[in-house]
């Protein structure tokens, strides 16, 4: 039987039953049922299949239904979860109803926090660990296990700073793979390759470190200079004085995919007092050739198919019209060739963002500042405010990391930095930790702030040039989702105008962003119905093409506003606002977009439908509309 | 004369004339203005005392014309403005209309960045260096300053990181005088602790040190011996490891009260290639005894007088009623007392937030994790999780540091923390970077937030009882002002509920927050008026009071809405969405509150007239309200 090991297990407390042949088979198992899953579909591949044998260890040492763990980011979680009791709930994973491709503590008790942004789990396991120590709880052990990828988010070191401050039992793992979703960046990336090629990097000299850090330290003025010297000698051993400075027992490197190995050393850590890193090299993609060779790809790779010597065989490819990613990426490439001031940032997301070409073409303007929102948005803006355009490529819901750098950094300076907020909107899938559900909101708090949206494709390359001109912060949302073309005479973008697609005497349906497309659509249908329903593409959320608006409200039946994101202070409230403002009544406004609540994981298609954003549900809510009007007419 | 030299400078430029020994006298004279403005009122001032003989230093050996300077946070700025020719204008600072107390770009083109927010100026410096050097103009220096509190903010350690992996010729100088506002808590506190002590402070060893890192490192393997060598007694030697391990050339460190040693390490480090960390030991206070001897009142210390001998003469207490921020903090004590589950949290803000009480009487559930918002909202979370009901108490600006962690780590997994946003609303004269202007749209987007707003005093102890009983996030605002107790019946807070202080048929004033305690004056002058104005304090703006709000748009004359934050998407927004969705009509409903603009400093009730947010105003426009609706009538 495939599966003979892991369909067996129920819980981790099974894994202590089995020998050490049979976890390495386990261990392959865990392989294959990653491998099947991401053959049917997209989904976190190569940094599974690194941790698997740290999550049998993990498992294996301590006992995770009273110990403390968190898997940072939690995009690593599958053998986690295939080891907690969820093999047979495996295949639905990342599918609406089914499993979240990240943790959830309604799947499991031993998923504490529903995860996606990358960095706070140090943050989480210490708060864990306090409380627990402070309800007498001590002998509770707390883990968290952060990738190199997400180390250099603020955030941790926060956290390692008040770990060490406050002395805490914590243990923190760095699971060290020489990869975010691209290759690492940054000084603290050089300092861990340098960690890796230490000659001192073998079993010996390991052990010979950690009874150096045993040495006994006494008196004064001896002790400092016995310190000193301790200090010293561990650093001339290994390369772990980072996080020794910070307070950090240091431990390590071990070979994080030598079970045996990986066992001892947690068995070691997990009784030491005071907060410990424990340094692990693992592969990403580890045990699968093709994921080894190609991190990127297979970090979460299109569906694919293997041959039976374990070749990938390429699928169909996808899709038909382009993604709003790419056509954001080729407008900025075109960009940066007519405008020398234009740099572009991302914070870790070059393939996410599809800014491999740009990476290659303008090597001295393109800056990855690694899983660090808050710096990429402040460092822009310090280019913005020497001349340059800098444009920050950010998902919408990681820009929430940067949130009091666009305010302070940009908008309070008036700086003309353009936020290119990419998986705005429900992103798939990946549910609630990538959604972008707030930025209609939480930009538009923000004076000085220009906030933008494409209609559709074409909308994209005149937004951009309008954003890298215009003298101020600009944001530009937009979904991860197919870009539509949708066939009208090219009315170029102007400052808080709006453009009329079609004016309808029964009402008007006023899209912020690309549910204009649907919108599009359903006004045929109920034209077709007998409805003369027009359709407005706002293009700006502020300003608000107030004029435009107010007349819609004033002179059709009704006005529906579409937008995807929050209807707590977004797009349809602004209309309310400058309804309101403006002494125009509202009965006849309908406002539809994403409710006060988090939406699940799913496909875009199908969450759409779900909260009646598609084609069908903006038809409905036309109907209603109008007889509503009818009703007030009568 | 007494500012004989200083009033003679009109640029950094005319330093250069002057002798050691006016330089000595010019860092005197600073220092006797800066003692001259806080005798009259409160202003930032043991860290501006702290770093005169530095600032004069940069601006001798830097010219800031055409090389680039950021003061982290900004607060330290005072002796800069000195020197960039605002000497006759700073008896105004911190006064409407005068200097901000921060540095603004509209005041000099010496102050590149309006900043106020700990921690971003690495970033902004190194954005203004990459753009420079993009744009040929290498030859332009760039230096951050950075305080030791600063330090641990994530987005300093993030723009570090980024500056090493860019190589790029930035001075980051760490301003470590041993205090953020309070004592520096943290692994990084006892690590910078350790430098002070080192034996080998002192002059002739850092010269070794100095020399040391310039031992040159040739081929391989004896290129890796060593440099582990040179590392190990780099170590050795001194305590700027930390830094080294991040890709930093230390130095230092240095004497910041001594004038020439300060010229002549800046000389030293000013032409270093690549990125260089300079240690620099100053003295919060330095050169006032007071100040020294208690730099944490000092900090922003109330208005004093001095008598001949320079010491301090108390000034007579101000304030009748007690602040809204000593009533929060008096009913957290009682709370904790009563509910051991109970836990605070600050970040750097003990004294500011009044929790010296709450320090000193439950110190193992008081966390102080310095200006690190994100990491201490996470932090509360695993409290939470592990059955605790922590508080979070943090100034409103300051939490948007930390929106993305209330997003992922609160509100995501509906753990019950407490968020006492204080300082909500317009904060005085710290101005725009400090007013909390924004909490009400950027809370209100999140799912599972309560939200609450204490109308006075007496609402406190109530809501909070009420947040630490419930299942979920709650946030709760009050502005930097003392705190009305308004005469009432007592009504017990309850979810969703506001509470109508009487009811009006010719208008509703519907406050959400302080300024009930305005709203009750203004209607009762409009009732000697002869309108029958009626108020209700909202209490919550989510949920909504839906039932009791409609009703009064309903039912009476007029509606305005009243709240300290903006108008984009607050609470004003929140009733016109409810409306709209029962399909009442809003035409009646006016909304007042912050502007969709910055807004300067000033003095807290200045602001608010300038606003129409005072008792006038609230009058003014009930009246016009009236008006318009007796237009209506007609």
């Amino acid at each position: 039987m495939q599966f003979e090991l892991i369909s067996q297990i129920e819980s981790p407390k099974d894994l202590t039953a089995l020998s050490d042949t049979q976890l390495e088979q386990l261990a392959a198992e865990i392989r294959e049922c990653l491998c099947s899953v991401v053959a049917d579909r997209t989904a976190h591949f190569a940094s599974n299949l690194g941790v698997v044998e740290l999550c049998i260890a993990l498992h294996l040492v301590f006992d995770f239904s009273r110990d403390r763990l968190i898997w940072d980011t939690g995009h690593q979680i599958y053998p986690h979860k295939l080891i907690t009791g969820r093999f047979h709930e495996f295949p639905s994973i990342r599918q609406r109803g089914g499993l979240m491709g990240y943790p959830n503590p309604e799947e499991s008790p031993y998923d504490l926090f529903m995860t996606g942004h990358a960095g706070s789990s140090v943050s989480t396991v210490l708060g864990l660990k306090a409380a627990d120590d402070l309800q007498g709880q001590d002998d509770r052990k707390a883990v968290a296990v952060v990738g190199d990828g997400a180390l250099p988010s603020g955030i941790v070191f926060e956290a390692l700073n008040n770990a060490s401050g406050l002395n805490k039992d914590l243990l923190v793992i760095l699971n060290d793979n020489q990869m975010g979703i691209c290759p690492r960046v940054g000084g603290l990336a050089q300092y861990l390759d340098k960690a890796r090629i230490a000659p001192f990097y073998n079993g010996l000299k390991r052990d010979i470190s950690w009874l150096l850090n045993k040495v006994p330290v006494v008196g004064e003025p001896v002790e400092h200079i016995l310190g000193q010297f301790k200090e010293a000698m561990k650093s001339f051993l290994h390369g772990g004085m980072l996080f020794e400075e910070m307070g950090f027992r240091y431990v390590g490197p071990v070979d994080g995919h030598d079970l045996h190995s990986l066992r001892r050393y947690l068995e070691m850590v997990k009784d030491i007092s005071g907060p410990v890193l424990l340094h692990v090299f693992t592969e990403k993609g580890h045990g699968f050739e093709p994921a080894c060779q190609d991190p990127v790809t297979f970090h979460t790779p299109a569906p694919f198919q293997r041959n039976e010597d374990n070749e990938i065989v390429p699928v169909k490819p996808g899709g038909s019209s382009p993604a709003f990613t790419n056509v954001v990426s080729d407008a900025i490439h075109s960009a940066m060739q007519r405008d020398s001031r234009v740099t572009v940032l991302t914070a870790a997301m070059c393939a996410g963002n599809k800014l491999g070409d740009i990476r290659r073409d303008f090597p001295d303007r393109f800056f990855d500042t690694g899983i660090c929102e808050g710096h990429a948005v402040a460092f822009a803006a310090g280019m913005a405010k020497s001349g340059l355009r800098p444009i920050v490529d950010i998902y919408s819901t990681f820009l929430q990391r940067s949130f009091d750098q666009v305010f302070q950094e940009v908008a309070l300076q008036n700086l003309p930095v353009t936020f290119c907020m990419d998986r705005s909107g429900l992103c798939g899938p990946d549910g609630p930790t990538h959604h972008g559900a707030f930025d209609n909101s939480y930009m538009r708090c923000f004076p000085n702030m220009v906030m933008m949206a494409p209609g559709d494709g074409t909308d994209v390359e005149g937004m951009l040039a309008f954003a890298l001109e215009y003298d101020g912060p600009v944001s530009i949302r937009y979904p991860k989702a197919s870009a539509a073309l949708i066939k009208r005479a090219g009315v170029p973008v102007e400052l808080g105008r709006s453009e009329v697609y079609e004016w309808g005497e029964d009402g008007m349906l006023i899209a912020f962003g690309s549910l204009f497309a649907n919108c599009v659509e359903a006004a045929e249908r109920l034209k077709r119905e007998g409805l003369d329903v027009g359709v407005i593409n706002a293009r700006f959320a502020k300003p608000l093409d107030t004029e435009t608006i107010l007349r819609a409200i004033d002179e059709t039946g009704f006005v529906i506003t579409v937008e995807e994101s929050t209807l707590c202070g977004g797009f349809g409230s602004a209309v309310l606002e400058a309804a309101n403002q403006a002494g125009v009544r509202t009965h006849n406004v309908r406002r539809i977009g994403i409710p006060d609540r988090f939406v699940e994981h799913g496909e875009h298609e199908e969450l759409l439908r779900g909260l009646g954003l598609d084609v069908d549900g903006i038809v409905a809510a036309s109907q209603v509309m109008a007889t509503r009007r009818w009703l007030v007419e009568d």
